[in-house]
């Protein structure tokens, strides 16, 4: 709730929406007849296109990445920390675009939207998308804007996947792939976590097998439950020992099931407020998008393979208290690329904030990703 | 389905019930006016009374901890790798008996059985109870059966919880303390997985606000996905990935949400089968006694000057794949008795089978706990 924008900040910014006519067949082998992709851009393009820098978001991201919407809004985009004069990715040199990907609930075609087989909202029948799909969407959308080669592709976690897809699948479309906090693919314990999240939200009466808006409800209990074990695989134990300890809300035990740890009561909220904001059906679709993510499966599951014909330069980035996605597996990451030959920074930040800590201002992460991206040149390949 | 026993089992034992007249007055405050204790023994109890060993049960544990109850038994009880003659615990020394804790859904007085104020089933109006709560009702079951003091007192995660408060409430009455997988108190992050266990439960709209069988029904989807999460919680990541991997178990991705990998046919199994055999309000009660288990919040929050008045030796053991009670919550306590004064010998068990290990028969572990309890005298103190 800004009185005044801050200095650092990229402003108001006003979301726009792309119309594709073209069908895009998806790797179930359902086919999009056409659809929209809802975007934000911030900075400039510059005359010769090259200083473009796309985005990726994770699970619950948007294309609201930086600055605005309102002078009343309460907060930024959610990436506002990284995105900004001045800033890691910074919009005086860069012309940053961010989407919301298919299958999203914020304006991109997704389960909300109407389905023009049916005219009904898509609902459960809203295809499956992967990661390799958005990419796909997203490199027509590059080609819609007139780009040939982004400066650089960034994203967090299952931003940092499609990251990796795109220096796979369009290798010179990039010169510079930014991969943070991520893995190769899902463990069997990530895959676990997902799967009883989806079970959580299938166990709710108001789920209707995923038709509920035509039932005008919402799977509110489900989906609160998916958002609060989330919350509990973003954050780290250290973390939740920093933030809340094991303090009692009411400085007593009630011997009771109202909330009486604090740490409830952040869950609860946290999970409460997520089912005003986010699509139950589209939070299925993206932890399927997670579990199938899995590069190096098409080359005998070794992964330098999968890279050998990327051309990009990579910075991989991990924090130490990240137990989703460990630092472990971000050195799978690097160990690939390295036996692949190709230029890869690595950087591993002291943080306690657990998986979230792509989303936070750390000093020592803010300045790693300030030095990389001042050497990303805003020129195209000679 | 052992069509003979095994040789070193303790063969087919008949759980007895005992019924206690003497009002037991709870941490909550409330009473339970009498009450049944259902209990297994194996072995004989000598002249002296002096080679008893108590056995406390885990979250899901039961009175069942060794031996079989007929012929067509598929499985033993729950600890009968460590149970038996010859085994760490062994019978042809000591006289061993584990009872179903108050609020239990096996045979001892909890949520199932019939409430003597109102002549209907507890359900949610059986009490809370508390880790100290069963160690008294523990002690009187020590008097009923005329012993004076326990050989040992043993068990692994919230059954170590027992050995502690045992040690520290009746510091003459045990020679010897056992604490497996253990932690002093929760952490944050524990407390966060049981109240999105909890809530998985409430959310179930057959639970009936814990009066489901009154209702002639269960929360069968709740208690199910409390189950799955809790089994992502015992096991280790290194654990999944040797058990499951990412194997598909029909061999390829179906992009749809029935079971894809082996890894979520595992949890649905597990989920399942839990709600034939276990009472969802049970569920709830053991969770809240975890949660509220802190013997240091008496003394400062200093946990040595909780163990100060002991009198037993400790063995303490950890295994270093255990990420829900890791071996630096076990250093914690080791360090809190060493502080003490206290005679303690630690062991850090190597295994990747997680929380769960405690369960398992891993050699190094089966020959400490043997070695220990080898030197465990049979008679009292002089």
């Amino acid at each position: 709730m800004p009185a005044t924008l801050p200095p650092d900040s990229v402003g108001l910014v006003i979301p726009q929406t792309l119309h594709f006519d073209e069908p895009l067949e998806l790797d179930s082998g359902k086919t999009l007849p056409h659809y929209d992709l809802v975007v934000e851009t911030y900075g400039e393009l510059n005359a010769a296109r090259s200083n473009a820098v796309l985005i990726c978001h994770a699970l619950s991201g948007d294309h609201h990445a930086a600055g605005y919407h309102s002078m009343k809004d309460r907060k930024p985009g959610w990436w506002d920390s990284a995105i900004g004069p001045g800033k890691p990715i910074d919009t005086t040199r860069f012309f940053v675009i961010c989407l919301n990907n298919l299958g999203g609930c914020k304006g991109s075609t997704g389960p909300t939207s109407i389905n023009p087989e049916t005219g009904r909202i898509f609902g459960a029948d809203f295809p499956m998308v992967t990661v390799n799909d958005w990419v796909r969407s997203q490199e027509r959308l590059m080609r819609r804007l007139g780009i040939v080669q982004w400066a650089a592709v960034i994203g967090g976690s299952l931003g940092g996947m499609q990251v990796m897809q795109w220096a796979i699948s369009f290798p010179h479309a990039l010169r510079h792939a930014l991969v943070i906090a991520a893995a190769p693919k899902l463990s069997a314990q990530n895959i676990a976590f997902n799967e009883v999240a989806r079970q959580s939200i299938f166990a709710d009466p108001d789920f209707h097998d995923g038709h509920y808006l035509e039932h005008d409800t919402l799977p509110r209990k489900g989906l609160m439950l998916a958002r609060m074990l989330g919350h509990i695989t973003y954050l780290s134990d250290d973390a939740m020992r920093a933030k809340f300890g094991r303090e009692l809300r009411a400085g007593k035990i009630n011997f009771g099931f109202d909330v009486e740890f604090q740490v409830e009561s952040y869950l609860r909220y946290q999970g409460a407020s997520f089912v005003d904001r986010f699509d139950a059906n589209t939070y299925l679709l993206m932890t399927k998008a997670l579990d199938y993510f899995d590069p190096a499966a098409e080359f005998d599951h070794e992964l330098s393979r999968a890279f050998a014909a990327t051309e990009a330069e990579f910075l991989v980035a991990s924090f130490t208290t990240d137990w989703r996605f460990s630092p472990a597996r971000s050195h799978e990451i690097v160990k690939a690329l390295l036996k692949a030959g190709k230029r890869v920074t690595y950087a591993e930040i002291e943080s306690e904030h657990g998986h979230d800590a792509f989303l936070v201002p750390i000093p020592d992460y803010m300045n790693v990703f300030r030095a990389y991206m001042g050497r990303v040149s805003t020129e195209a390949d000679a």
